[in-house]
């Protein structure tokens, strides 16, 4: 018998009771072992939830119940999660997690803490939400040495990109309906600029590389200066704007990581991912390219991969989840200025070498310009003086 | 130390020796312990490989040395493959394969026989090559009752579509150069009819729904009879041609598995899927629409499935792989008959009632169509005594 303890009882968390639940007969066949939900962790009372019997607010009854063998974290941050988090590890439960910002920040530590308490600690559902990717990642795809992963990480930020081209609205438009759709939080600065889709490549990196990427060496740009004249110049350009999470390994084992919109060739299978969707392509220099694609987040998708990281842990007892990562490695991160890319470029006046894009209606002056392939330096050099109003880097 | 023999070296066997050395230092690493090739069986003799000092030609001395613990099984067929996964079992070894006739046809009979003797048998190279599938599958969407599994799964007849499409080539001219490329074999017919489709449905089925889903309960219909007409008429519908194969659970748990051709609408992922590429998607109650996306085939990704399977293998030792198949079910399928679906229809002359589809250089008096939702009997019932050129279903 497996009994699980929920902390948090928000989106993902009341979306794992519902799962636990509804799919229990398919669950329990699947787990070996009956799995059932003990405890309930929020501050709040929910007197008419079916689960309302399950409910506490105190941690320590759930770190001090010997019956208690898998913990799901679903509080988010870097407080409270991080300090039940260490306490259930440090009691030999095992942990699953949808909290991105506490996994790409203290990962490391935590999987060591869980290896010395023989319990695993488990974050599926922190990157794609319910996406299968770091399973696959981290065994399936054991056998190859890992050379690029690209992928459109973020939701919200993709949903208002397919916004802006679907309905001709701006950047601040698209973003309303987004919150007024659930799509986005009402401080949507993590999504926006680009911090979200910056824990979730730091998650990835860490698994395909083997050790611990921080967040603050990944360069960040977001999406809140994006207009609709760059959306405009993409379609003329034959591309799609879209917001990548992207790290590259060098041979010599050094690696790039680094979150920017980008201009995405319309081939490319990333191209056609709109509105909510996220898809991740990884290249391995056996398998080469594979993509996984679906939901990247809400209710049931992500606490379709919270409950199968449950099951995991459930059937996996004394077993190994992901592999340990090593130390950070500050000198083994290089920057993303080394890269030579094509750029998209928006001028206010003037002209620039490379191909002219043409656009109905354009403002009177502007142009939009793809360039040859340079570094980020080579250009700035090169626009030094004049009148630019955007700069995107072009996928290759 | 993990002790591998290799049976056949073909295209998947020496692919699998190659990634074993060639990416060694990392995957020792990931194994946690040191995974040695032993032994490569094989009839031929082959004095100037690398692995020149691994070959036997009797299984016995594979069977009864107690340092092999996986056993990678690339010979393909029933034969010879069935009998030493048998005999590999008996004795405690794990077995890697890539056989997808052998599991689809003796998968549930070859993983009790694992689980009796506490070994593994693990195939993920069998269905999408290198793409992550099963195990995400099997794992990854555990707290999911799987709905729906639709998948590009035959990178040859693909690959065909592909050709036939873009360089205005019939069919057996596509086939032709994809034999001249090395992506079909000189008998092309597993391909080409549907059979290779429907055993890797076959063992997506079993998995994802618990029991053993037999060949035989798949009605297969391949892709020899397509021609450039449907090819234009499904460009003149907004569509794409491609050969899938589905399988779809009802809610009283029955379900209908099928191969055939489809009409696939521009905006499914599944229509953008090109050459020699597979995708499978597949629908759970939570997650919603997951897809995955890679290269089917081919030496050195279908290597790196096998490869991390062996991993896979060699870090669970004493531990769980896929679960156990249920017996067949023979009352829980059925018919695709019972599917109602729009239709492309050519004819040879005369009107039909639906979407009547407008191509350049027609043949005189043909004409092509797309109907109303309905089930292939009552098509065929509605286009008694007509001419018939095609029918194809659209998928919904």
């Amino acid at each position: 018998m497996v009994k699980v303890a929920i902390l948090g009882f928000g989106v993902v968390g009341s979306g794992v009771a519902e799962v636990l639940s509804g799919n229990g007969a398919g669950i329990q066949k699947k787990a070996d072992e009956l799995i059932e939900v003990k405890y309930i962790l929020d501050v709040r009372d929910f007197p008419d939830s079916p689960f309302a019997q399950h409910f506490v607010k105190d941690f320590s009854v759930i770190e001090h119940d010997p019956e208690v063998n898998v913990v799901v974290e679903t509080i988010g941050g870097v407080g409270a999660a991080l300090d039940f988090t260490e306490r259930a590890l440090k009691q030999g439960k095992s942990v699953v997690t949808s909290n991105k910002e506490l996994v790409a920040t203290h990962g490391r530590r935590l999987l060591d803490l869980a290896a010395q308490n023989n319990a695993v600690y488990l974050f599926e559902a922190s990157v794609g939400g319910g996406i299968p990717i770091l399973r696959p990642l981290s065994e399936c795809m054991s056998a190859n040495e890992i050379l690029e992963i690209c992928g459109i990480l973020n939701g919200t930020a993709n949903y208002i990109f397919t916004r802006m081209v679907k309905d001709h609205v701006p950047f601040a438009e698209a973003l309303a309906g987004a919150q007024a759709n659930g799509y986005a939080e009402q401080d949507p600065s993590a999504d926006v600029e680009g911090k979200d889709t910056c824990r979730k490549l730091c998650i990835l990196s860490s698994i395909a590389y083997g050790w611990h990427l921080l967040p603050d060496q990944v360069p960040t740009t977001g999406i809140t200066k994006i207009t609709l004249a760059d959306e405009a110049y993409a379609a003329a350009a034959g591309r799609s704007l879209k917001l990548l999470g992207r790290s590259i390994a060098r041979e010599d084992g050094t690696i790039c990581a680094y979150v920017e919109p980008h201009f995405v060739g319309n081939q490319d299978p990333l191209a056609g991912v709109e509105d909510v969707f996220n898809a991740i392509k990884v290249k391995g220099n056996a398998v080469g390219d594979v993509m996984f694609y679906g939901r990247g987040a809400g209710k049931l998708p992500t606490a379709s991969a919270v409950v199968a990281d449950v099951i995991a842990a459930a059937r996996q007892m004394d077993r190994a989840g992901y592999r340990p990562w090593q130390p950070n490695r500050p000198d083994a991160v290089f920057s993303p200025d080394e890269l030579s890319s094509q750029w998209y470029v928006r001028l206010a006046s003037g002209e620039l070498a490379g191909e002219k894009l043409t656009v109905p209606n354009a403002e009177a002056g502007e142009s939009g310009w793809i360039t040859a392939a340079m570094t980020r330096p080579e250009l700035d050099k090169l626009l030094a003086g004049r009148d630019v109003l955007a700069v995107i880097r072009v996928l290759d």
